[in-house]
Order: structure tokens, then sequence, then C-alpha cells
């Protein structure tokens, strides 16, 4: 089961990144799991969230600062999953770069 | 289907709601079809993405500023739903509020 990521206090970075895939997988599964193993191997991940439902699908990354999100978009390998994502991979997307500012995290006892 | 929210230029904000469930609809269900009606006739909304799976469910929402979203955190009606949340629909929950500083939104032509 996905889990709630356990984030530090605020101020930390967020990016979302909300898609709509095109038909057929083409690659696409072992990309991002691939993908999913790297980002969490980068300086400054505090973890990822995700679901799927209806056609949309939402990943969402926690990351310590600015300086850790833009690093990783420059990433070599991630560069060719971005690219292949605009070519074959998305018929839609948003990627969101955003500050959280605060947070309320809430587990029944 | 889904759709990604046509959001406007940065900045503007987002209340990112991911959440575990407890056992149970609860009646769960109706009050989050209601919440969601009502939260898009506040000023100030500007759209919702939502995905559910493996237990883990993803709700983004969009707003002009962080007034609208205090104002929508006072309701009255979303404060009893918010109060069910805490007594008997959520095993865990994180609410994060955030300021989008850049995006990038892409729709295959």
């Amino acid at each position: 089961m996905s889990k709630i990521v356990k984030t530090p206090k605020p101020p930390y970075y967020t990016v979302i990144f909300t898609s709509i895939r095109t038909e057929g997988d083409n690659g696409y599964d072992e990309m991002a799991n691939q993908m999913a193993e790297l980002s969490a191997e980068q300086t400054g991940f505090l973890g990822m969230e995700h679901a799927r439902s209806e056609g949309l699908s939402v990943t969402i990354c926690y990351w310590e600062n600015l300086e850790a999100i833009d690093k990783w978009r420059e990433n070599a390998e991630h560069k060719l999953a971005q690219a292949k994502g605009y070519e074959m991979w998305y018929q839609a997307f948003a990627t969101r770069v955003c500050k959280v500012e605060r947070d309320n995290i809430f587990e029944q006892k």
C-alpha cells in the first residue's frame, strides 16, 4: 500500500506531476519504475506519493529545496525519459513546482 | 475522465490532500461529492485533480491565493466534514498548502 510521506517541517518543496497517457505501454512501465528508483537516490529527495484512476495519474515528489529539483530535472537518464514523454507516452501532462508553506499531518491513534 | 486543470500563469496556490481511509463508507462518498461541489463554488477556486489507487487518495485543489484557501478552510459545512474526517473517515492524512512557483503544461497536438 502507498504511504503518506513523512516530510520535515515546512518550508520544503514538491513537484506535482499530473498526466494522461497515450494508448499502450510502449516501454512506459519499465521507465516509470526506473525513474522512481533513480529519483529516490538523489540528494534532497524526501519521498513520493502516487495514485492513478479514471485515466489521470498523479505523482507528488517531495524535495528539500529547489536546487535538488533542478538537478534532478537535468539528470541525463531523466532527460531521456522526459523526451520520450513528450514524444510518445503522454497525451497531456502538467508539471508544477511548488513551495510547501504549511502542512497538517494526521495519523489515527 | 478526469482532466488536468488549466491553471493561470504562476504564482497561484494549491492544497495537496493525500489520505488513507478507514474501513467502510460511513457517509464518506456523499460528503466528498458535496465538498467537491461546494469548494468549486468558492471565490478563487481554479480547479481540482483527483486520483485514487492502492489505498491512497490524492486530491489537488488549485486556488488563486491564500485568502481563498483560508476562507474555504473556515467554511462551516467544510469544518463539519473536517471534524468527521478526524473522527471516523481517515486512518491518516496530510494537507499541504503550497505556492506554485512555476509550471509546464503540455498537450499533444
